[in-house]
């Protein structure tokens, strides 16, 4: 994990107690989650997990991120359940940082993918988009187009340290997606990190989706993009068709794809590999001295997002029409 | 950590179906155990540990740890439990190393142990000394007083750069030791490392004694010295005589020491002190650029070292005779 807080037995328990779940019998920290601390946790009334959100994640958008899960988990999908305490709160403070506890999930993540668990989670992420949709809340997406420029100013001419010539591509690319980004597409909350170690499994089946700390209100075709990009790509970064057609097919078997976003699909595939290319160049170029996690290879999206830039139809990721 | 092995989660359901525990279904990497990684599994029969044995700890010495835990679970006491496969072994591989998978056990390593705390672990490693007498594996102590000359020629002249006049003072405590080290005390099977961390309280009950991994054959009396130190001074180094009283009236309500142990008592502090000196300099020293783990202070025990140097009575640590 990027950071990790300790925090003191006495501290934990008093925390823990507030919350009516019991008295406190264990507390493990987990390596989950690069952003947040998290420990497992064991109370005389089952098993949780207690988040302290650290600092790359903004105060102001807790609740956005609490109240979904709880909407989301209302609503039937398998998701950490924020436990309140006796005021109705989920937020508290542990160790001088924001915490929450939710309820455990069962399941692995899986390192291979196949076609089956693409499947699973295309089908997954149309039943996040449709019990969202009564969701009353907003969260504008920092890191769709408007983000990029900056980000690609912060990286600057050390792109070229990084692959010579990224620097340039990476701004011409920027400037495609500026002028004819899709727009008026079909939105609402998505989750915008739905990579494998953000889904659960059991065998086969999909068991949970959790870290909703990226989630934001934007097009749902966008959404399904980024599992494109994350889920469907062979570690050469081949793009695996069969894999493709499983995620739209489980995708469209419980929310179909209209034209429009048919149409925009490339360009969303472009923009997320894009997105994601250049949030980890970012982190790549400022690895802090002593750090405790190997950034992501910002190159990984760079071969995807030349792959993308070739497609024309979305027919090319599986689509079957 | 110091170390972490990463197990994808193929192998890791293969590796845990053989141990007729049911299907697996979780799997967390715990932030627990500076020289193995650790995992908190939870399968269709219950949670459980397991662990993969990272290269600080030598193959060889693995059945000894593991048959001792077997040992001293049978005896009630309360330390992990290895779950033996369908051939009755208890050690596998997984990822590459040797692996074991023990029962989980509840409870929280206290950051600032009370006296009521040090009466529970003297009680408790007595119980662990009684529970072990009948034990038939030998296991020499690599870290008594053969051991430290080695360490402390490892550190050499850099020990200076930690402490002014250090490397001269660890030679000549080392030839005190050589010179008398108490001989013919009463002995067998001695924990070895049981500071705060490897001890678990639910409330003031101590519910658990875990990590083995420097379990050995020695002095019953020189695993309460290194108990003395690890637990009843103050976060100044100064030394707290209740929580000292507790410890050895918790230890003698179980095993009454002998005379030959009270006498020898300062000695085995002195020597336990100058033993966490020793092995805390030479990881200080070495640190490895990017280490996940920011070592022990080696000063902490060159200060508890002072103290013991100075007392000339086993009643300065609390004994009530």
């Amino acid at each position: 994990m990027a950071v990790y807080t300790e925090v003191p037995d006495d501290e934990m328990a008093a925390f823990v107690a507030r919350y009516g779940i019991g008295d406190l019998l264990s507390a493990k920290g987990i390596a989950e989650g690069v952003e947040n601390s998290n420990y497992l946790v064991h109370t005389t009334r089952g098993f949780y997990i207690l988040t302290l959100y650290e600092k790359r994640v903004k105060p102001a958008d807790l609740p956005f991120f609490i109240e979904l899960m709880q909407h989301l988990a209302g609503r039937g999908l398998n998701c950490p359940v924020p436990v309140l305490d006796a005021s109705g709160q989920a937020l508290g403070t542990l160790a001088g940082r924001p915490a929450a506890i939710v309820s455990f999930l069962d399941g692995l993540s899986v390192r291979r993918p196949g076609a089956g668990h693409c499947g699973e989670v295309g089908r997954a992420l149309a039943l996040l988009h449709r019990a969202g949709e009564d969701f009353s809340m907003k969260r504008v997406n920092a890191l769709s187009v408007p983000g990029w420029r900056p980000l690609a100013e912060q990286a600057g001419a050390d792109a070229d340290k990084v692959s010579p010539g990224l620097a340039r591509r990476v701004m011409a690319e920027i400037a495609v997606h500026e002028a004819g980004w899709p727009k008026d597409l079909p939105g609402g909350v998505i989750h915008a990190d739905l990579f494998p170690n953000n889904v659960f499994f059991i065998g086969e089946k999909l068991s949970g989706v959790i870290d909703f700390y990226f989630a934001c209100t934007d097009a749902y075709a966008y959404d399904l993009a980024i599992c494109l990009n994350s889920w469907c790509f062979e570690t050469d970064s081949s793009f695996n068709l069969t894999k493709g057609q499983a995620m739209l097919a489980g995708y469209e078997s419980v929310r179909p794809l209209n034209e429009a976003e048919v149409a925009a699909l490339p360009a969303l595939c472009r923009g997320s590999a894009l997105r994601f290319l250049l949030t980890r160049l970012v982190d790549w170029l400022n690895v802090p001295p002593g750090a405790l996690v190997k950034p992501h290879d910002p190159l990984e999206y760079d071969r995807k997002l030349v792959f993308h830039q070739r497609v024309s139809d979305t027919r090319e990721y599986g689509l079957r029409r």
